[in-house]
């Protein structure tokens, strides 16, 4: 195999997975579409990744703008620190990223330097646009963030929202009210987001539009058990914690029983959704041998975190990719958008029993109040009862001046109160996934070439659940009755919502190979035999075995096929 | 009722279907989020879109991005057309929309008036804002399309999308290759696109972020006929053309094939689609009576197009509202991005049998050119080829200058050619929905108050298909094994793809209430005779009687409810 990334490239865009985008206009780095089996296949990508966080774990999803007012951001950080160290090469104009420069040339640690630092460090590196040495170049930040105006005027600021979670977040107060009040709760969102990347160079993997599903997990501070853990708790998966990384030594098989027993990972929260994460990416058709989780060394880890794992893929092109985080995020998020806000993003914790609580409480005795203060004398008592008074009296401020009262003036009543609970701050687990890394990983990890009988055969060995089209339907010839057989099946399975796609152009054997390539996981064939004996050649993409099934018996067939609850296998010609 | 908006909207934020984004920073008009039931619904109303457009019609789904670089929007006009009018109150500074306060001030023709006219018409109005008079204000022209900058620096504008069309009509040669260079073929998209509202008012109607289906098909320019026009052309329904709206008429109740050979709507493809436009909405919910599709009058139709209508559907707070669009667009947005990239954008269109042409050859005599022209004579040759020379030569170019060539230089030869086909630019037939203004006005279709056993219920009589909760489970009472059996009866149905919702919370009656007010169709009771009888009640949002049925045909039963294969009024009690 040549490069493997230029072959699937190529099937991508010739085949309608993936293309660059606005190609008739010379296309912008950073930007793709999918055509019409990408998009299909994203879909069904999405749909998976729902039907893990949404029907199974019971976190609804919502849908919020792209476009976010400014506020957001800067409780989120992203306008202060959302951004890249670049420079501008003074000999060709081209924008770089400085720290890339520094570290392509064996700069160890550029990514912690600062804008000086990395000024001095480029000063005698050529520029690798156009070879010219980049001498005394300005290192500076740019935000990552794209930038617009709502409405007219300049007045407001919006931004491209650089990942979806944010909306969980400033929708806390609705999403608490709609879980009445209860925790754990969570919610998810699938779409886009954006980061405005200096110069993005690697297809894929770093876009500026992109698509995040991500998942935020509110949970008591106290309470980091996952109630379904059992469902994982045995599962056993590679785990490279930080003392892996630093000893240098392999990946840790173990459970997630085990590896919250012995602390490699901070919780029950954060292992469950390591281990769902591991099951949905290998759902999805990642290769569990190029798959693994590494734990954020402490440098890496945000200080206010408690833990943080990266799902690695490999790519023969790009090395280990980083394409899911879950993270115990603690109660950043929420206390930012409470100081931001002023608002209440909080629960109230009632206790089991309500706590009780001595509480002092200053009366002021108003008979004597009144003909003192007159007018101030409900300010005065008002400030009273906020005050604790000393043995012989106390100072209160009434209308911004500093006013002795005197003990006879006030009662000191020492009372015990119910307290029925408590307002607290919720710890958000995030698991945050990368879509479009997501899809190309499976491209790749699925695509082989091989040569079946003296031909080169190109197949994605997609999971059926995956695949663009789940089953390709073809008349043996084009004549006889046999088109008009397989069209009003191919109908007939459409349906029944099974995506099936007709095929009458060229022999069949090419046929077949058509619809190798795009991962389609079974052909049927209508031939001489079908109109008497009402029977199909059902053919499976990975065997290229072949048996004869009834057309009646198809959409159940198919369907137990695809959801994966009987194989081609177990299959036996009638 | 009082104002049912008001009521709507009251539901919809309270019981997390929409509510204004990012409320806790104040919200910024023309944006919303779904919240958990909201998005859900909205989800089946695209899925549902998807199964009209996608299954049946073998349109494939492509996904491009919401940035899109300046070119695109020059050849689609958006540029320098898609504008509003505006100016700013020299009272308060509001910025207002100028025809709109026009128009709200009974100047008639508001909307065609220039920039000059408008001002002219407001110096003695009110500003809507202040109530000042406007006086001597400026008005200008606005654009709507968001505005970005790709990258750093300012080199590269980019623009977010306001319609999903253009990225079909930029992947046009692509989606060309895909479908094997054969026409008709469609294309569609459901995404984000914007528009960067001056100020709007209008709740989900007019937002400044929102949700687009569009389909683009390309057809053959003489060849209008949609290949299964016989689905639609007994459909009937009621057509205002722009005879009916002239002479303020009833709108036509006729079939799409009376409508098509009376020349009222332009072909069949056109008719086709406001059929199916009429059969999805209705659907998803819209209701008929309140449903009517009206024709671009001569001085709304785009100077391209060759027809256009509206599918607009009546709400009691906004009139009628435009919501989905069907226009014949011509060959004019292919032609559009063929001229503005230099790019094809066009099919060739093998003839059935080669034409045969006749053609005027121009053959140089090269054995006399060479010595006359020696490093020309080439060039000489060529210009020659594309000559049309007269009885006594021709006057060619050649370096720039004119040169005379004698008729013994060269010989004219008549020759006869096969032409195999031509080249065409083809036709664009566009049906466009709106896909926020739909779900409001399923909702407010939908939206009843009614008194029951003197109790208020309020109720969302939502087609099953649309419902975000297709069937609440509850257990009878919160004891003796009942919430037990109740939740594993909801894992099951999810399990089965069924979206089950248990809730154990409150006396029976309120349950059903809190169900029935977000649209859930179904609920199931698990009661005392369950354990014994494997049976539970199954009741009816809309009648409110209730069946019992078997514990073990429920998924069954509920999927063929769903989908609306039986119905309740059909079930017995076992």
């Amino acid at each position: 195999m040549s490069d493997i990334y230029e072959n699937i490239m190529e099937l991508a865009r010739r085949r309608g997975f993936i293309w660059p985008a606005s190609e008739c206009y010379g296309s912008v780095a950073g930007f793709i579409d999918y055509g019409p089996l990408g998009s299909m296949m994203k879909r069904r990508i999405e749909d998976t990744w729902r039907e893990f966080y949404v029907v199974r774990e019971g976190y609804y999803e919502i849908e919020c703008p792209t476009i976010g007012q400014e506020d957001i951001f800067i409780a989120s950080g992203h306008l202060k620190g959302f951004s890249d160290k670049m420079c501008q090469c003074p000999h060709c104009s081209e924008y770089l990223r400085a720290d890339h420069i520094a570290e392509g040339n064996g700069v160890k640690g550029a990514s912690s330097l600062d804008c000086e630092g990395l000024g001095q460090a480029l000063c005698t590196l050529p520029c690798p646009a156009c070879g010219e040495v980049l001498g005394d170049v300005q290192v500076y930040t740019f935000n990552l963030m794209f930038q617009t105006t709502i409405g007219p005027g300049s007045q407001r600021k919006g931004y491209l929202r650089p990942e979806t979670a944010q909306g969980m977040f400033t929708d806390f107060q609705r999403l608490l009210r709609f879980y009445r009040d209860t925790l754990p709760f969570g919610a998810v969102q699938i779409g886009k987001s954006y980061r405005n990347e200096i110069s993005p160079r690697q297809g894929m993997i770093r876009l500026r539009e992109f698509t995040q599903a991500e998942a935020e997990i509110f949970v008591h501070p106290a309470e980091k058990k996952h109630p379904n853990f059992s469902r994982y708790a045995g599962y056993r998966m590679p785990l490279l914690g930080i003392e892996q990384q630093q000893g240098e030594t392999a990946a840790l098989e173990i459970t997630m029983r085990e590896a919250v027993d012995s602390g490699l990972v901070a919780n029950e929260y954060v292992a469950y959704y390591l281990a769902l994460t591991h099951d949905l990416l290998v759902t999805v058709g990642v290769n569990p041998e190029k798959l693994r989780f590494r734990q954020h060394l402490p440098d890496e880890l945000a200080h206010y975190a408690e833990d943080c794992w990266d799902a690695e893929i490999f790519s023969e092109r790009f090395g280990w990719v980083e394409t899911v985080g879950i993270a115990d995020r603690t109660d950043y998020d929420l206390k930012a958008h409470a100081a931001q806000s002023g608002e209440r993003f909080t629960v109230f914790i009632p206790y089991e029993t309500p706590r009780k609580e001595r509480r002092v409480r200053v009366i002021a005795n108003m008979g004597a109040l009144g003909p003192r203060f007159r007018g101030k004398a409900k300010e005065v008592a008002d400030a009273l009862a906020e005050a604790v008074p000393g043995r012989d009296g106390v100072t209160i401020k009434v209308g911004g001046e500093d006013v002795f009262i005197s003990p006879d003036l006030y009662q000191v009543r020492e009372e015990e109160v119910d307290i029925p609970g408590e307002e607290i701050t919720p710890h958000v687990i995030e698991p945050s996934y990368g879509i479009d890394r997501m899809i190309y990983a499976v491209l790749e990890h699925n695509y082989s070439e091989e040569t079946v009988n003296e031909e080169e055969r190109r197949v994605l060995r997609l999971p059926p659940g995956v695949s663009p089209i789940q089953v390709a339907v073809f008349p043996l010839m084009n004549r006889d009755g046999l088109p008009e057989i397989a069209s009003e099946i191919t109908a007939r399975l459409k349906a029944h919502r099974i995506m099936a796609e007709y095929d009458d152009s060229g022999a069949i054997g090419r046929r077949y190979r058509r619809q190798d390539e795009i991962g389609t996981p079974f052909a049927l064939t209508v031939d001489y035999e079908t109109p008497d004996s009402g029977t199909v050649t059902l053919r499976d993409r990975d065997s290229m075995q072949q048996v004869r099934v009834k057309v009646e018996s198809l959409p159940n067939l198919l369907r137990s096929l695809l959801n994966g609850s009987s194989s081609f296998a177990s299959l036996k010609s009638v």
